[in-house]
């Protein structure tokens, strides 16, 4: 049994809902699209719900559930996934938070939740909250996105059931985070210390020094929210035996991946905006299969598109994927099974991720050819893989690369 | 309600790949099968997955999933399973083997892991070993086809937990089993010590002195793999309320059967292999109707084929299956639903168990026909049983047949 290679693509909110000014069709049933028809044509479609049917999945969630692990068991929060992403090496048993550098008032009211979404010198701030240690709990900070940053609580008998300090409306007092069950004091308590530590530390910091001159608002507090408990979970290579790496450009996703033990791969170009260089993810792909049993690649713009509820602009993020399958169309050999899906649709008459089942085509050889002819949400319904859900789609891509383990003699 | 019979066609191995030398088609879409055909036109369609998407399933897992029994929960190897399949009669907590006949030479070193691969004597040699009792644990041994036999111990805090006594190649000596927890140390000791018996009473047995005379190998060794317990599951009568037999000429097939307290049927001329009778099986089938609920068949020949890697070969069985079907469409009556599917594929190609789905077709009275026209892979995935896994056959034949329980008021 000759062992095949996996490419996993994921087009992020790819899936849609009727639209009017489509004449009630979805995007991907609009857009000009002959690549992606050409691999549903050639090989088997069918419809993946993520999760669950109906279920809506989060981004992290439902990449979850595509590399197979069980979002249920192993997701207790973003936290974790998300300071995985902006490189922060979260262990088993780590408590995560999600973190807003904000403005405080002299007294303690909150003046600016995302301290006039500051984009500079959030390095330099961070590094001034890295690196302590409240009551044996070592403290890890780390900048994301403009005013976005990871606090890691590392020790012992950590738990995330704590309550937020964010209190998620501006003039409001920072809150004091209360543990929800008695195990989780502690943790609370080292959250709070944290809170005033970082306070103190930030308010008279040369960047904010340097802020306060500009006639800028101050990031001298620090919020947090989405508290999680980073799971025991084996290693993708360690699970299923395989090299495994991830193509993505937003945070969460290569925080999961990375949490994953994969390895995220930078590409030039590959911005996770709509200004993405697409080809050229595809050709790092392609190159990535060389070392690598399974790659998976993450085009964020179509769910950009789904969340500005912008139908014209998703039209030609789907013209704009359709040239990259084509570049892999030419490009990938008979040793690779691909797999052309999505991680949630994000329809733009919602502007938000919903529920529905995405569209699924799996291609190479072996595969089973259907007669569905175009890759969209209702085409693939009637090809020969039915409707699976998130978690069994590594299972089917195994078998088909030849790399299922047998259960049972 | 009237309450129907159930006839399970389970066709060993059915489901394919794409052959290259068939146009890249499925042996089941090249063949001619008219009357595979016409059960399927005039029931309804689907594919299951006999134990879930993409889960490669060995004979015994599939089968057991089929007849409604989760294999994650009930099976932990294949020794109970073939224990019963040569006549054992094994109960839950009873802890199996799968033995080999083997050569060892004087300095205890193994020859032949299959002395010989003999065939006859065996059951004179397994006489010498059965009905043993080592430190209160009760020895039951089995011969099976060729050089294979069975090996049962039962008695107190058993655990399948020990390592084998083969090393799986020749010129190594016998292994000493290993207990791998505490617990199962003593099953690993009473192991140990009914090797060292068995050599003892297999060296100077009068069948090895014929066989040295003969220039033959003595099967002068048992080596023991495969450990299993066998679970504590109710028999298919008392879960179901059917009176259920098979009929199968494979051993592990009729251990599973006759593990789960269905009556394994004889058919002359029905062997288990490519010669095997297949509508003596049919009409034996069509018999058993009259005496039992449930009646399952397991037709091995299409496995064989996929083993072997031969198309040419395996559409030639498709065709004497679709004989016997062309036989069952004459004889049945309109008491009985029918279901053709099958426990694996076994790709041509592949030569060896893959996890790609199998096609699913039900037949009888009151089942809805839905617009599938040919019994193949692709064609049965758009009917309206869509994707089914094994475990969800039978409920939803026990509710065709009219025997489903109501859940609920």
């Amino acid at each position: 049994m000759e062992k095949k290679r996996i490419l996993l693509l994921i087009f992020d909110g790819l899936g849609d809902r009727p639209v009017k000014e489509l004449g009630n069709k979805t995007p991907l049933q609009t857009a000009s699209t002959p690549n992606l028809d050409w691999f549903a044509a050639n090989g088997a479609c069918g419809l993946l719900d993520p999760i669950g049917p109906g279920i809506r999945p989060g981004s992290d969630t439902s990449h979850l559930a595509l590399f197979g692990y069980d979002p249920e068991k192993v997701y207790s929060g973003r936290g974790p996934f998300e300071a995985a992403g902006v490189g922060i090496d979260v262990r088993p048993g780590d408590v995560a938070f999600r973190i807003n550098f904000a403005t405080v008032d002299q007294d303690g009211k909150i003046r600016d939740r995302r301290a006039g979404r500051l984009k500079e010198g959030t390095a330099e701030l961070a590094k001034a909250l890295d690196g302590q240690v409240i009551d044996r709990v070592q403290v890890f900070f780390r900048a994301g996105t403009e005013h976005r940053a990871s606090l890691v609580l590392r020790g012992k008998d950590l738990s995330p059931e704590v309550t937020d300090t964010d209190p998620h409306e501006e003039g409001a007092p920072v809150l004091e985070s209360q543990g929800k069950s008695p195990l989780a004091r502690h943790t609370a308590h080292v959250l709070n210390e944290f809170t005033r530590f970082a306070h103190k530390a930030l308010d008279l910091h040369p960047v904010n020094e340097g802020r306060r001159r500009a006639g800028l608002r101050p990031a001298n507090m620090v919020l947090a929210r989405g508290a999680g408990v980073f799971p025991a979970i084996p290693s993708m290579e360690k699970r299923w035996g395989m090299r495994c790496a991830g193509i993505a450009g937003v945070a969460i996703v290569r925080g999961i991946c990375r949490s994953l033990g994969m390895d995220v791969l930078d590409v030039p170009g590959a911005t996770g905006g709509l200004d993405t260089d697409m080809v050229a993810k595809a050709a790092a792909a392609v190159n990535a299969l060389r070392e690598y049993d399974f790659v998976a690649v993450n085009v964020k713009a179509p769910d950009i598109c789904g969340h500005d509820g912008l139908a014209l602009e998703k039209l030609k993020v789907l013209e704009r994927i359709d040239a990259m399958m084509g570049h892999l169309r030419a490009s990938l050999g008979p040793d690779t099974i691909v797999a052309l899906t999505a991680d949630h649709s994000t329809p733009v008459s919602l502007k938000e991720h919903s529920g529905d089942p995405v569209p699924l085509a799996v291609f190479g050889e072996g595969v089973r050819v259907d007669a569905v002819t175009t890759y969209d949400e209702v085409a693939v319904a009637s090809g020969s893989l039915g409707r699976l859900r998130g978690m069994d789609l590594l299972p089917v891509l195994f078998s088909l690369a030849n790399r299922a383990e047998k259960f049972g003699a």
